[in-house]
């Protein structure tokens, strides 16, 4: 193993790149907008292949669009790779997504400079449509690279607003590849991304180790009643959709708390909404998560179980609709240890921790051994025009993926 | 005074002015809409000087647009007066309003057909604006006949989407009159209307005697606490506005029980209202209804403390607006006793009632000696297309009215 104690990035010049694409986009205040095959996300997917060809780094470009930069290796090892994703939601992301993407292409140019040629390949991979919310699922480009969906049943989706399909839009800008996602080996990924929650800062810790991805379960429910006059209806005549909803919500809080799980009511509408009118219809959905797959199911059964008492006792009904059941996933012990071994070496603090949000590299795991590097996120804040990390954070969290990547390149 | 054990009304007639007057504004599948001063509102006040002018029925229109029909009497004393509305919310109405007023019609004709002159003189009311959909208060005709307001801060008034004031909606109908509102002496006010509650259905009873109009007290919240993503946010660290919200609107269920009153939460909107994030806000409003003044009161008030200790909890704040105060109406005995005796009289079951909703006779309580009779609505719905009535409740509701009204016209 090639020993590089003193090797580092250079700040600066990421730091230089990520303002560059986050011009790309740009809202005010400070967050950026660019959804997935956009033209924000073309001209933020040329911007890279441009660096690329700066740097003379080759890029291939698969059938789902996700694009990969390679600094070739030595041996005939399949590569190492890092990366993330260019696509923002609608609402923010000035770091969650490019900071992988080119933290990736830092450390290559690192590699470049330095003229060390790994034994294995770094790869950079640039997934399509992280954030999934200009078409669904998300976590595409990764989902295709695992080979958990076809390219023609991928082709056919239709954007969110019904105005285009997915093959149409990647054609459209360019970024519609020849090779079928997933056709070369990967030894192991690692992703770098901020934390979008608050633990470490509130921690007072530089990095954490991701052991896992918590599991994920989104449902809808619509709950009905009768809709009655607030005046003149006896509360033991009302079938109102609205307390049921209320009671649901209080419950899922408390059982939030009982299992050491999330869960969360992010959408809650009434109908007709009126002041005067006990609420006839209430949509709200569920977002329930746990890392263990058994509370998981545990939770959200007691959720089903518990809507069906309060309509019983209320006198309403209701229809559900699952949207989302990702089960947990593991990451890599050994790739978990190499980054807490790392970061320690470097001389910073360092936890592990669960992923409470989706991410490509859950996908990954299903490819080969993976874990995820987190750097703090100020004020828990993200998928915001608030987003922010500090600059010594974005440094340590890519300093410590450079280390965990040379081991990696040069393992046997 | 005059015995008239065997005056009836003539019901096809009734039926066919109020299916005729039901064709203005007409909606799909049986309601009606008739906005306050819109286009039918005068359609409709067309067709009452109509049937009026047919009659030879004197009608004076005062300056805030109340109509009333005189029949005169054979002393010099004040008149009996009945009456309700014409104008309609925007989602049914085929009987709340034109019932009051058309049976007030129905019963001046008895009157002139049986070619009986009464000691009082009688008068029909059609309030302007009971409902107070397209503007602001409500009820504002009779507030306006009991002096609770002045005529030019009523003509200043703006309709909600702001596009017209109040006076020269009047004007531009021709029903700016002259005359002062509450201008002439009423000794009594009985009000015909739908119960628009489910009591007398489900109790099997044809008649109610309302002895009094509960208070009302609509208040606005707006709980803020900090969005927040569903998946990375530990449970201890979110301020969810969502859940302070949810706690709140079980709460005035359990005190509404514990105090028997009504409370009701009809509006409930989150904001930014996405599957994956905490509720960052959440307006709500709130509809508490009691008979008793004190018991009012301290339901509005153990909910603003609950609302406190909830936001205190959760880490939220909160703002609120008072949107309506009414304190609770008392009628008047002497009228209730003659509601019960003479539907007793006529063979009709009949029970006290406290009233739900608002109505123009808690304005004209403060006139002069009011009630209210009430007839079944069919599952207790009303401002809605499935608002009905059954034609023998309006026929009993109709005759009672006019030996009520009989009995109060031959008073000395």
């Amino acid at each position: 193993m090639t020993e590089l104690p003193g090797l580092k990035i250079n700040f600066e010049r990421f730091k230089e790149r990520l303002n560059e694409i986050n011009k790309i986009g740009a809202m005010d205040g400070g967050g950026v907008c660019r959804l997935a095959l956009s033209d924000e996300d073309k001209a933020a997917r040329d911007l890279l292949v441009q660096w690329a060809s700066e740097l003379d780094i080759a890029l291939e470009v698969d059938q789902i669009g996700n694009m990969f930069l390679t600094l070739p290796g030595n041996s005939g090892k399949p590569c190492v790779m890092t990366g993330s994703h260019l696509d923002t939601v609608g609402t923010g992301g000035y770091f969650d997504g490019p900071l992988g993407v080119l933290a990736g292409l830092e450390i290559m140019e690192v590699l470049i400079e330095n003229n060390i040629t790994p034994k294995r390949p770094l790869k950079v991979a640039n997934f399509t449509n992280e954030e999934g919310v200009r078409f669904t699922p998300d976590m595409m480009g990764s989902l295709a690279f695992k080979k958990g969906i076809s390219i023609q049943e991928l082709y056919e989706i239709e954007s969110v607003d019904g105005s285009v399909k997915l093959g149409d839009e990647l054609e459209r800008i360019g970024y519609k590849g020849d090779s079928e996602p997933g056709c070369f080996p990967v030894s192991h990924f690692v992703e770098l991304h901020i934390e979008q929650g608050p633990v470490l800062e509130t921690e007072k810790i530089d990095i954490a180790a991701v052991t896992k991805v918590q599991g994920i379960y989104w449902t809808e429910y619509t709950i009905r009643g009768r809709a009655a006059h607030a005046g003149t209806t006896p509360i033991k005549l009302r079938n109102d959709a609205g307390l049921v909803a209320a009671e649901l919500t209080s419950f899922i809080r408390k059982k939030a708390v009982e299992l050491d799980g999330a869960g969360t009511v992010g959408i809650q509408e009434y109908s007709p909404n009126l002041i005067n009118v006990v609420p006839e219809k209430v949509r709200i959905t569920t977002d329930i998560r746990h890392p263990e797959q058994d509370k998981l199911i545990e939770f959200q059964q007691a959720v089903d179980i518990k809507l069906k008492e309060l309509s019983a006792k209320e006198g309403t009904t209701f229809d559900r609709r699952e949207r989302v059941r990702f089960n947990p996933v593991d990451f890599s012990e050994e790739v978990v240890s190499k980054i807490e071994e790392k970061a320690h070496s470097l001389g910073y603090s360092s936890k592990r921790m669960i992923s409470g949000a989706g991410h490509d590299a859950q996908m990954m795991a299903a490819v080969c051994p993976t874990s995820m590097i987190f750097v703090p996120s100020v004020n828990g804040i993200s998928h915001n025009i608030e987003e922010f990390t500090k600059d010594e954070d974005l440094e340590r969290g890519i300093n410590t993926l450079l280390h965990v990547m040379m081991d990696l390149l040069e393992a046997d």
